[in-house]
């Protein structure tokens, strides 16, 4: 069974994906956060590509663990849960390991306002943790971070470049930044080789989908499937640099597979869109569904972070690599998820449970 | 008895002085780490200033906590011995005050990298509690944070304009950036004032003696002191920007009392100068004394940060502040403080203890 996802890597570039199978095929690889999002996608494609894949997540309630997730892969892949804050697990579990994707974090702005001392738990303290467990049992492999566009805050000029002054507006920007330079310190210093890809808005398949606060575009595929009225605050004519999963999961494998990119950090980005476009496009693809502007709400008008478009041309010359899904496609895509397995995200089944035929997204 | 350092901030600005006295009488102001070296410096010219001091310091011994350094006021000013990340501590102490500089905090590199979690503590997690404490208890003061040029890392670039990019070459600045920028966001989005002065490489009385770790330049003073030969690493050519106390101290209090520096950092230099050219001046000046050159220790060298000129026009320009002391003044001042009051910062009787002659440095 071959994923929707390995399928479309596979077509792209078909000798990028040989290149790919001869990197990782036998090697060791963890990814933190594996249960989640972009981990569960790209351990996915690390399965078929037949690397020994180790997820790790603690699966705590309201981050983007599920299960469900991994359904295609289930028994390919080994599963601990546990918490990356937890440091004599990491210290054992990072021993023998080529590489770590290391996706574990959250990306709630608001949540990471009501409770900051959360945020830099996760965010902030826990990336040093990872980083000692690996300079005290394994130097020798190769980590990747997952930084954010809220790095830099409200930006001046776009396309915004990876030299683009840095002026979080949330807490969860600044806990990031930390993360994001603990990890080219210790590649600096340590010798820990690691970079960053500073992601914008992702959205596809297998994202939480109980609340809005990781991410808006999959809560607006939610709200279409289940036919509630999309709201957009102030103009809804906000740029947001969008991504399809599969586009993101490619830059990681990417990024691990290339020497040149140690010590450094890249913008990704995609198709740049307005709220109000995505969402018109969405109801288009979903074949009905309405939506709104409203005034914002004053919490959210304060850590508003206005248009964004990277300027991810640094990584595109380095590696190689081209966002080629758009949006359209991406939302067609996850629209047909989600309506297939609407049960495993939300709703009166939110929990993962076994389905008898084979899960192709 | 009015000490050296309020006479000289009295001689050099007789009008500024006048408009510090109408903002600071009555104030009430806290200082954390008020018993370290900059913290009790301002804590004497604020008593000075007729405010009503309330210092707060945890006295960690590798620290810059002396009440040695408080002699000038002892009995003028409130000591409180706690530590900031102590919340119901802090809860409690920021009800009630004016303002706040926030001076808590280490500047060890090399501590740093080899305990880098409770740099994070001490540097990162502690600002956010503080600023946490005075969201819910106290929205109203103004605090100051102090910063510093470990932020930029190695610099592209002289004079460094507060927009240079930062790239830590230790843990320490990492934390720093993180400190500094939750104060730019609390201010920005929660309202409590805020701005950072980023400062380079102060020296001057009340400054630890006891290990290098937190500033060669009154380490050099010391081996002077000492007779012993000072040595120098690499070619001592490095370039460091130097400020005697007082101007820092002088800094501190007119960007607390300019509106126009809220939501701000500020770069904050004065005379940069070589290793080797400090410590010829201070040979000279202390009439005597050796030093050679030697090869970079390797942990060293790694977190060696390179030349450093801060460009601070930003901070003149509006607040109008200009360094007055140049580095032989500052020396000459430092060896005739240190000489009289050795016995209070190290040797045989390195604690603080009554002295019955009045202190005027």
């Amino acid at each position: 069974m071959t994923s929707e996802l390995v399928a479309s890597l596979i077509e792209r570039n078909p000798d990028r994906w040989s290149a790919m199978r001869s990197f990782y095929d036998g090697a060791s690889v963890m990814i933190t956060g594996g249960m989640g999002f972009i981990g569960s996608n790209l351990a996915i494609v690390l399965a078929e590509l037949n690397s020994s894949v180790a997820l790790v997540d603690s699966m705590i309630p309201e981050y983007g663990g599920n299960s469900f997730n991994l359904e295609p892969v289930k028994g390919r892949v080994e599963v601990n849960i546990s918490d990356i804050r937890d440091r004599s697990s990491m210290n054992f579990l990072v021993q023998g390991k080529d590489m770590i994707f290391n996706l574990a974090g959250t990306l709630s702005h608001i949540d990471s306002m009501n409770d900051p001392f959360t945020d830099l738990e996760i965010n902030c303290a826990s990336q040093l943790s990872i980083l000692e467990s690996c300079r005290k049992y394994n130097p020798s492999l190769k980590i990747l971070f997952a930084g954010t566009r809220g790095q830099y805050g409200r930006t001046r000029k776009e396309p915004v470049t990876e030299d683009h002054l840095m002026r979080p507006v949330d807490v969860n920007g600044i806990n990031n930044i930390a993360g994001e330079s603990y990890h080219l310190l210790y590649n600096d210093v340590h010798g820990i080789r690691a970079c960053s890809l500073r992601l914008a808005n992702t959205f596809g398949p297998r994202h939480q989908m109980r609340h809005p606060r990781q991410g808006v575009l999959n809560w607006f595929i939610r709200q279409l499937i289940d036919g509630e009225k999309i709201r957009l605050y102030g103009t809804g004519e906000q740029i947001r640099d969008t991504n399809y999963v599969s586009d993101v999961v490619e830059a990681f494998l990417l990024a691990m597979m290339d020497a040149r990119t140690n010590g450094h950090a890249f913008n990704i980005g995609g198709f740049p869109i307005s709220l109000r476009e995505f969402v018109e496009t969405a109801i288009e693809e979903n074949g009905g569904g309405e939506y709104e502007i409203i005034p914002f709400p004053e919490e959210s008008m304060k850590i508003e972070i206005g248009d964004y478009i990277a300027d991810y041309s640094r990584f595109q010359s380095l590696c190689g690599w081209t966002p080629r899904c758009a949006p359209r496609e991406g939302i067609r895509r996850t629209l047909r998820y989600y309506r297939e397995y609407r049960e495993f995200y939300w709703g009166a089944r939110n929990s993962a449970k076994r389905v008898l035929k084979p899960v192709g997204a």
